[in-house]
């Protein structure tokens, strides 16, 4: 290599670890980022971050219950980089049906910056991932989504009802949102309907409305 | 199988999972940990399970530049696991001497308690991945160490000195910590030099004692 064409490569190889550190450093700001389920002991609402490294963990402790062609090592970097638009867009409840409004576009918008940090085809492969985990049409999406529903559902029903109490959530509300663990985690579909079950008869899960009710 | 062997084999199963769901709901306290390191707007304390995703999420970002036959996944694995035993152990600041004191039998007691809550042959795996972290005699251990020293580095820097600051922490003492990175994650040793040397300058890193000084 001639010296100009080493000082240009030398540049180059600055420049995308500059960029790497600035993702990181921003990357920070996840922690920041409080959702609607709290601790297990109820002591304080989780952030993004450590709900994150809670499902990567979930991975390698449940990896096994899923699905045929289940790429393990692919959903745990999807679940690490999967909320990480949060840092713009915020955390969204998803039993709130107004504060969904336009959220699609918010955390296109915080793909586009945050991804763009990084070197370009990092970048590419980072929005992908997160790309796949929003569009639900793999089997690596849908076990990491399955992962996503059965963590707040086991902090809610250690916490005594969590965000499904503070809210008032509905049974119907709940089975809905823990439908993907039936199709991709279906190991842990009895688990979820006992957890359901039983938070349902102690009234931290407000029964379905009746029928004409007002 | 015969009816009684199917309904061993189902005991088995429901077993397994009861315990990988006790682990996965008590890992949920290293949330509960405190590091003496901050978040990088130097708000609060950072906790050792937000610190574990930020590790994990930069295996995936500065992978490429690990040292030849590192296993970026394992590396991964062993990063999400290495801080569970702070459950029972607590974290134990770096630059803290007295701290330091009977800090290894205090986590090995830990060791035995968390991941004896998983099925035998999980505990044993998970148990090696964390006993690799800490012995540091392979060079996935060597790249996990190197990024858990870069994380807190780059936190104190932005925070405006961060843990240093408030505990004195010397350069001597920051140079002989950031050492696992000039060996496992030579291309950012410039970067982290640069860092040292920039907080030095302002004061955030004290000065080396003077040989001679009182």
């Amino acid at each position: 290599m001639a010296p100009s064409e080493r000082a240009a490569a030398d540049a180059d190889a600055a420049e995308r670890l500059q960029r790497q550190i600035a993702f990181i450093v921003e990357a920070d700001r996840l922690k920041g980022v409080l959702r609607k389920t709290t601790l297990c002991d109820g002591s304080r609402a989780e952030n993004s971050a450590e709900h994150s490294w809670h499902l990567a963990l979930m991975v390698t402790v449940l990896g096994e219950h899923a699905e045929q062609g289940v790429d393990n090592a692919r959903v745990l970097r999807m679940l690490l980089v999967h909320d990480l638009v949060e840092i713009d867009a915020g955390d969204t409840f998803a039993y709130d049906v107004a504060a969904n409004v336009g959220r699609e576009t918010r955390e296109l918008l915080a793909a586009e910056r945050i991804f763009g940090l990084l070197p370009s085809a990092q970048a590419v492969e980072f929005r992908a991932l997160w790309e796949e985990f929003e569009a639900q049409a793999t089997v690596d999406a849908r076990f990491a989504a399955a992962l996503d529903r059965l963590q707040p559902l086991l902090n809610n029903h250690h916490s005594g009802g969590g965000s499904w109490r503070a809210h008032g959530v509905t049974r119907e509300q709940v089975e809905r949102r823990m439908r993907p663990i039936e199709v991709a985690l279906p190991a842990l579909w009895p688990l979820v309907r006992d957890i359901v079950d039983r938070n349902c008869a102690v009234g931290h899960i407000k029964p379905p409305a009746t029928p004409g009710e007002p």
